[in-house]
């Protein structure tokens, strides 16, 4: 399953494209932010923004796109570009008949941390881990980007699972390289639970 | 000069078409409002509404948007999709190079009725009397798209001018329509800044 997802913003919009296995395994394949200055005006900001949408839609064909779903707590100035930029984004994948699937922020830091409450540091600690990367996407909201393409990918992929799938606490030194120990742990649970 | 006016908003967006000639006489092209149900996903609510803004556009050919610049009074449920809308129609005049204006509620009731404080039923009884018509525009979001035409071609046409064209509180009986009242107040308004 190839998921693109979107951390949306006015500033810096994250793109991130992850292709997720059955087995859960999860490849990189294109990660990005759109930046536009505050300095040029709304309507040419919001324009880059959708051409940058679309060359994202055109290049990598995503089956799904996933949106984080913009939250009050942000300051309303800033939930204003957030919800601008997420508008022409959730529309131009429906215009393509692209499904989009909105995640809350606390749900996308569950799946990937294992949880909600995790920092920005510790989601791309672990988006970094996840998709085998020598470096750590850059800035926060590329790894957003990809948080949100694999945690909607492992929903997915296992209806029914549990939306965490793995605990940062619980990485300790094993065997296993911390992705390895992350779908074990996940695919145990999974196999309880049915 | 022809405006297409645009109240954003996710369950009615309000869309209204002006031409204001130089003597700021102004005549409705067309008004309308998009509707989208809250039963449908967000995806297909935006879809419409984008492509109903692309076709306004392409019927209309406004040489300007002017758009309610969304503001922090309203509750955050309602300004999430409000902003996502007028993000999508902001990006769609964009893409044609066609110019965005901004106005916020009470320049554009500043504009109509002379009070920035008006009510939705005295900005709508003023569009009504402006643009001569015989029933008033329902519901108050197609009013209100007009209001944001006509605000925007008067700032347009008479730089410098002041922004409140007419007073409610003046309209009293004489020889003059309400309208033609409204014209002849702005045009000495405006001549006795010059």
């Amino acid at each position: 399953m190839r998921v693109l997802g979107v951390d949306p913003g006015l500033t810096r919009c994250g793109l991130g494209v992850v292709d997720v296995a059955r087995d859960r395994r999860a490849t990189l394949v294109g990660v990005g932010v759109v930046g536009t200055s505050a300095q040029e005006p709304l309507d040419a900001r919001l324009l880059l923004i959708a051409r940058s949408i679309d060359e994202w839609l055109d290049r990598y064909e995503p089956e799904v796109v996933a949106v984080e779903r913009v939250f009050s707590q942000l300051n309303v100035s800033t939930v204003m570009g957030v919800a601008q930029a997420s508008g022409i984004v959730i529309a131009a994948a429906a215009r393509r008949g692209i499904p989009v699937a909105l995640h809350t922020p606390s749900e996308v830091k569950a799946a990937v941390t294992g949880s909600g409450r995790a920092d920005k540091a510790a989601v791309t600690r672990m988006v970094t881990k996840i998709l085998r990367l020598e470096t750590s996407p850059r800035p926060a909201d590329a790894a957003d980007a990809l948080a949100l393409a694999l945690a909607h990918a492992w929903r997915g992929a296992a209806p029914g699972s549990p939306s965490a799938v793995g605990r940062t606490t619980a990485m300790t030194a094993n065997a296993l390289t911390p992705a390895q120990r992350l779908w074990a742990e996940a695919e145990s649970r999974a196999r309880r639970k049915t």
